[in-house]
């Protein structure tokens, strides 16, 4: 068989456990393959996006037949692991049928997802109401007037309205035959979006969606009244492409399909939170008559299907920082048929609509004195504001270490992570606890930040990072760096210790460096001194769940007394839902989007130096 | 074989002359299978909508095997001609491979259709303009700007214009890395629509069209100057599911699959024009970024996909008579991407917004004293205008007869139709013309006209509208009504005599009668005399071939001075275009939508006195 019949001839794929069946081809990898799964339920881990760089897709052929390993998965498995099957899913070609499994460690499981925020005061205003009108009766030739003639003079004569349409496809569902003597109708600015009886539920319904690079969270709104019905939160799809920005978009200027795929994959995402949203509060999708979204650039662009190449190189230029407007179905998303999907408008750089709902939900444009925003999430986005102007940057990746990628047992926050961490007896003997109170398979972003700060109160590490050897909990195997022992294995959930390798502790100095060199340099680049901040604002769902003493303590956030602190959660999705019940919310926030000046950090000549400091333990002073 | 298994097994279907092959199924009839052709070029005819009703949709078998003739045939078709094949084509079904052949006669021809009309002044105030922008230089680290930036920039500093937008496809489209110093940007409403150098034509660009239920005509015009490039006009495409709009109601209530054909039909003519229109004038469709429309409230109806119920049964009630506006994807139209389409709203009953388009157009609201307008279409709609209030009414069918349908030997205004008529000698020697000087085959409209009101004339047919059986070229074969020999066989285009039978003559007055008895309820219902009206203003493209003097002779037009008609030809295709190039000319036509009353000339007691008087020869008084 040549290669091209070879790649031509359709295979069976089965994954275990779940014992899913996909068709696949000859000569696709296994990650390929398994892009058309439900990526929800039994996906694979390829944070690296499927460059054979982090090994974290290992999965185990158990019947049939594979590709010959790569140099790259040679590098990566041991010949023990490799000899039983282990092959990395994004190197291994299929041959023929094949059955592999995917171990626990290698699937994106469903996350715990804080999606909520606190919610500051504010009035709807979205021009979305519903009104009755009575006094209706079947046309006769002496009046000879259907349904809508008579809904658009009940709107003037009953309620002052005028100048009032029909969208085309409620004309098209509706009979337009009178039968009841009143209907209650929805109108969205001047036109009548829905209709039903007094009694049937008809009230404007809105999506706001804050879609992170990680994670995607969604809001399910009453726009009469602003009233949250409903919020849910799900792993982005697109993380099958690439865990980090820079993966997708180098994966999305592949080709114009690959662009589709990814716009897609968001798409979907959106679609399944929609529709367990309406699902769960029994109403029909096709009601949700506007979304607002907000995003990053990136997240931003690749929902959008806009060019990314000019993005992924310097300086960074996004194609447009302008609000976009548009149908639901232009862009793949199943809301109500007119449905107007409004972008938040980008600032600059990868600082993105998201950054703007952030501001505008924590009141910091508002705010007397000298203001720190840092909303954590897969990148950092950081606004210093000093009397009202406002500076932004946003960081190097710093997510994916706190969520767990590049770290050897890291993990997100899903039940069996290790969440919380205290050291008895300078860590001779170390507490946890894990989410869920499952035994132990990993740590999650929290659990890192803790275990590094007493690492660091305890002296087990050194300020440069490195791990002391001589600590009774530290073992160095013969040719490996040192790694420090969490959890032996009889008290973990999975059959190995759980242990915070040398390299682990540099990952998270890269991520915390990637945050504290950023503040240091919006402070200095605006003359400003740490200790002048007023108020340090801390978003994002991760910003909510760390011990702010833990992540002072290895100089990740500023130190600062804890009272200047807020933690909001997530301020991003607050302001969409802000933006999506209230037009007024609306031009607050294009106006501080073009207010906020975006600083690139990567061409201050004093980066390199703040990073290197900032990669020292312990603190940002 | 079973009837479910001979419905459900394929076979080929062979069209002579043209030679086409379709696929059909066991049990299709000839019609249905023939609705998949082109039918632009060699549809078959089937005015009654495949009723076997009107027998124009003879066809011959060559070759194969069809379903036994139905009563209905046998009633139609005379025993020799069924002997040699010929058959209906929505009657017969098919069994097996097959060849047919369709006669010329049967053939819906591309008519000559005059689609202009006379075109008042005004000035266009459509919101689209072209601007350009220079300065613009790439984006660098110190001015990192996309070309979108840039060009808002320059919109607002050049051009002092704000809040622009841009197109979600625009975007998506044009490279926002800048490459050249200057652009041209389209501007629609506040939004970039289009982008090129300033050397590349992006004139913005719309289509106006008049969507009757016979023909489409369509008008390419510049948005920023008014200037029309280019019309065409075409059959409408639904003519395949009936040739009137009944039938076609009929059709389309059928189920909710058949409002799509319906839908599609019609859209499939738009877009075949729009598409002859830029490939004529060099420019690509996706250019056009607004389209109007103008249609009567069956067409509107169908072209929306908007319930028809309620309009086929009395009281003919419009499901809505408000304008609506659109994306043009929504209506199947391939078009600018982002392209809105407006359509004018109905008045109520079948007078639609062609009306209103045609007395914006004519400016019989602004004239002063008492105008009368008449536009002959298939149906013909009438206005009475006194001292600007207007009243309106809609005939019964009157084009099926003056474009030969129900005419034994009528035809459309095709080469080979006879359009002029004249006697001499009492009738003993007739004198005609063909269109394109072809042999006759037929009788268009305006020969009809001009024949009848000679036989009038000469005293060939009674008040009554009996063919004298004296006339030498009256002859009366036994058991049949008398016939009037218009061309004898030797000098006609086909091989028969052409003739006018008494009950042709029966459906010119039945035409002639619904128009008259139109124009007499009007006049009476508003209190004026017919020697009061100042002015008739007769539009529709047949009514510019019209010879006024035959049409007032069998009373079909009122007996007025000629110096008081103005022919204007299509000039709701002129009121569709002054809509698309000018905004307040829409607030106009709206404003006009909503002051002319609709009177229903079916509920009036008068009716059918006036329609039974308007059946006689000769004038309307």
């Amino acid at each position: 068989m040549s290669e091209l019949e070879q790649r031509n001839s359709q295979i069976i794929l089965e994954f275990q456990p779940a014992g899913k069946r996909v068709q696949a081809f000859a000569g696709q990898t296994i990650l390929e393959a398994a892009q058309g799964l439900d990526l929800f339920e039994d996906g694979i881990n390829a944070p690296c996006g499927g460059q054979g760089l982090c090994g974290r897709c290992l999965v185990r052929l158990v019947q049939g037949e594979l590709s010959p390993p790569t140099v790259l998965e040679e590098q990566r498995i041991t010949g023990e692991r490799l000899a039983a099957g282990y092959r990395l899913a994004c190197q291994a070609k299929l041959a023929g049928f094949c059955k592999i499994e995917i171990p626990a460690s290698s699937v994106i499981g469903r996350q715990q997802l804080q999606v909520d925020g606190n919610r500051p005061a504010f009035i709807p205003d979205c021009p979305s109401k519903r009104y009755s009108i009575s006094g209706l009766r079947p046309a006769s030739i002496r009046y000879p007037y259907s349904l809508w003639g008579q809904l658009i003079k009940g709107l003037e004569e009953q309620h002052g309205l005028t100048g009032i349409k029909v969208d085309l496809d409620v004309l098209r569902r509706i009979d337009p035959i009178v039968a009841d003597e009143s209907m209650a109708v929805t109108v969205f600015q001047n036109r009548i979006v829905d209709v039903g009886t007094p009694q049937a539920a008809c009230e404007p319904l809105g999506l706001a969606v804050d879609l992170g690079t990680t994670k995607i969270a969604a809001f399910l709104m009453r726009l009469d009244t602003g009233e949250m019905l409903d919020s849910e939160g799900l792993l982005n799809p697109q993380i099958a492409f690439g865990e980090d920005l820079m993966s997708r978009l180098a994966y999305a200027i592949g080709d114009k399909k690959q662009v589709g795929q990814m716009a897609a994959a968001a798409a979907g995402g959106i679609n399944e939170l929609a529709a367990i949203l309406a699902n769960r509060q029994g109403v029909e999708v096709a009601r949700i008559s506007r979304a607002v979204i907000v995003a990053n650039t990136a997240m931003h662009h690749l929902l959008l299907g806009l060019p990314v190449r000019q993005l992924a190189f310097s300086p960074y230029v996004p194609a447009a920082v302008l609000p976009v407007e548009t149908m639901a179905e232009r862009l793949g998303l199943n809301l109500g048929s007119q449905a107007q999907v409004y972008m938040m408008p980008p600032v600059g750089g990868f600082v993105g609509g998201d950054h703007v709902a952030m501001i505008q939900a924590s009141g910091i444009a508002e705010a007397d004195g000298i203001v720190l925003g840092i909303d954590i999430g897969t990148n950092t986005e950081i606004v210093l504001a000093v009397n009202g102007r406002m500076v932004s940057s946003c960081s190097c990746a710093s997510g994916p270490a706190f969520e767990g990628a590049h770290i050897s047992q890291g993990m997100r926050a899903v039940n069996g992570a290790i969440s919380e961490v205290n050291f008895r007896q300078q860590g001779q003997e170390v507490l946890w606890r894990t989410i869920g109170n499952y035994p132990p398979i990993g740590l999650c972003g929290s659990g890192l930040i803790d275990l590094i700060a007493e690492l660091h109160q305890a002296g087990v590490i050194a300020p440069n990072g490195r791990l002391n050897p001589a600590h009774c909990r530290v073992r160095t195997e013969e040719g490996q760096a040192p790694e420090f022992v969490v959890v032996e294995r009889p008290a973990s959930g999975c059959e190995r210790d759980i242990v915070l390798t040398q390299k682990d502790i540099g990952e998270i100095q890269l991520a915390k460096a990637a945050i504290a060199s950023g503040v240091s340099i919006l402070l200095s680049t605006l003359g400003v001194e740490l200790s002048a901040v007023d108020k340090v604002v801390i978003a994002g769902a991760f910003g909510s769940f760390l011990r702010l003493e833990s992540a002072i303590a290895i100089g990740m956030l500023p130190d600062l007394p804890l009272e200047r602190f807020t933690q909001v959660g997530n301020a991003a999705g607050v302001g969409a839902c802000m933006t999506l019940v209230s037009d007024s919310e609306r031009r607050r926030a294009e106006s501080l989007a073009g207010k906020i000046e975006h600083l690139d950090l990567a061409v201050l000549p004093a980066f390199k130096r703040e990073f290197a400091k900032a990669l020292k333990f312990p603190c940002l002073r």
